[in-house]
């Protein structure tokens, strides 16, 4: 029977942030501070908890967090003005809008507004292509965190057979570009595909990204597949079922404690990044 | 033994233009003449020739073909220069950049500087991400066909299992992306996926997009799959050893005859439609 091994996103998340540290200092020394504003509408409680709980993880290490919190019924209008201006802020280095906007507001427009070079969050539609194109832009965060975490333990993507169970904007659909520009021959499933245990059962690297508690079980898995749950749901469970990956699969990220960390890491990293290339267009000027 | 339906994308073109000509005479009862234009650098033959049954496409139809030849030492700078210009010329409906442009030259910033309202080839990285997002803008050409060609003969793409062979960012990346929105589980395979016999054994739909003449056999197919063969090589074969799948495939699009004629024609429909659009906000204005 194999041991699974427990990939460990706390580890690599604190590595980040020690990486980080450096570069902050340098910023700081050229009167920089990075800065990440978050933008809440409305009152829903988990993401108040998620915007609180990034605010605090940028405040933690010298990023500042400019909060702001609209209230339920903005129109799309005023907040695309208001993310105009932030695009205009020089102090201002990333944006995220917290995701979902209430359904009054046309999301895709707001997130398209965001300045590529200010979208750490990896939301608009050019930072996917330009993601998707292999080209330089901010991916969204877990997919990011995903490969960071496959990268850290040196598991091999250059043509193993990855599926990705979920193809969201954020989420499944990245994350299939990014396998694929590492040269994984990647399936991507989601509800309608016929037969999942089949395909899993061929994977060598197993991403899911389908936010059904416990859906994939262990018995579809191919024995020694590396799987990389980004699934959190409610009661803390991801989306695979984790027991039964005893003794089948190599390696595991744990829920909680595997990608989500890595993804707030992630965020971090790309906000210090894009205060760096904004000061450096800054200078040039 | 199964005969093999042959996919005749002639005969869909030409539906296509047929349905074009009501839509270019309600332009032309509005003063609206839809324009292409076509940028030209260098003087490589197949490009020239490409360009050349371009242009005589829109003229047969009624849609005017603006050529610019330019020399082959031209710089990106001019090059993005002179997109500018038409993307400012109300006349203009639709610009399509001739590629390869020779390697001194900047593709994807001279692709990029199309504005995305006049990509009806669909190379912009925010097209592409658009089309994969699902969101409004035109995919590019040789896709969009290979999905018409799918809609035309009823082939059921939802739920059914895609190989696409090959990921350039103008044919397996996006047409992937089109399967996928239209529910298909799709498996992108290339240069480093490993077994793609066994992969394409399994598939029900098989998309051939790799630009190497024959590469994919009949034995390697299930029978009964449907095959799109987009290659185009030297000696007029495409990607796939036609012959080979007698008796297994349900049906294939012959090369020449197949995808080639719906693509031009996409390259028209989308021209058309540009100029509906553009039109339209000219008069709203």
């Amino acid at each position: 029977m194999i041991d699974k091994i427990l990939l460990n996103g706390k580890d690599i998340s604190s590595d980040i942030k020690k990486d980080l540290q450096g570069k902050i200092s340098n910023l700081y020394k050229n009167n920089i501070i990075p800065c990440l504003a978050t933008i809440l509408v409305g009152n829903d409680a988990s993401s108040e908890t998620y915007v609180r709980m990034k605010g605090k993880a940028c405040e933690k290490i010298g990023i500042k967090s400019k909060k702001i919190h609209l209230p339920e019924n903005i129109t799309t209008r005023d907040l695309t003005d208001l993310i105009g201006k932030l695009n205009n802020d020089s102090n201002v280095h990333g944006i995220l809008l917290q995701h979902p906007v209430p359904s009054h507001i046309d999301e895709r427009i707001t997130f398209d507004t965001i300045n590529i070079e200010k979208d750490v969050d990896g939301v608009t539609s050019w930072g996917y292509g330009r993601t998707a194109l292999n080209l330089d832009a901010y991916p969204s965060c877990t997919p990011a965190g995903i490969m960071k975490i496959l990268d850290t333990y040196n598991i091999k993507v250059e043509g193993k057979h990855a599926a990705v169970v979920g193809r969201s904007p954020i989420l499944g659909k990245p994350v299939s570009n990014l396998l694929l520009n590492k040269n994984a021959t990647v399936t991507i499933c989601h509800s309608y595909t016929e037969n999942i245990d089949k395909i899993l059962k061929q994977a060598d690297i197993i991403i899911a990204a389908v936010g059904k508690p416990k859906f994939i079980k262990g018995e579809w898995l191919k024995t020694g597949a590396i799987v990389i749950d980004a699934g959190y749901n409610k009661g803390n469970v991801g989306d695979v079922d984790f027991e039964s990956c005893d003794g089948i699969v190599k390696a595991i990220t744990p829920v909680p404690g595997g990608v989500g960390p890595v993804t707030i890491a992630m965020l971090l990293k790309h906000t210090v990044e894009a205060a760096e290339k904004q000061s450096l267009n800054l200078f040039n000027r």
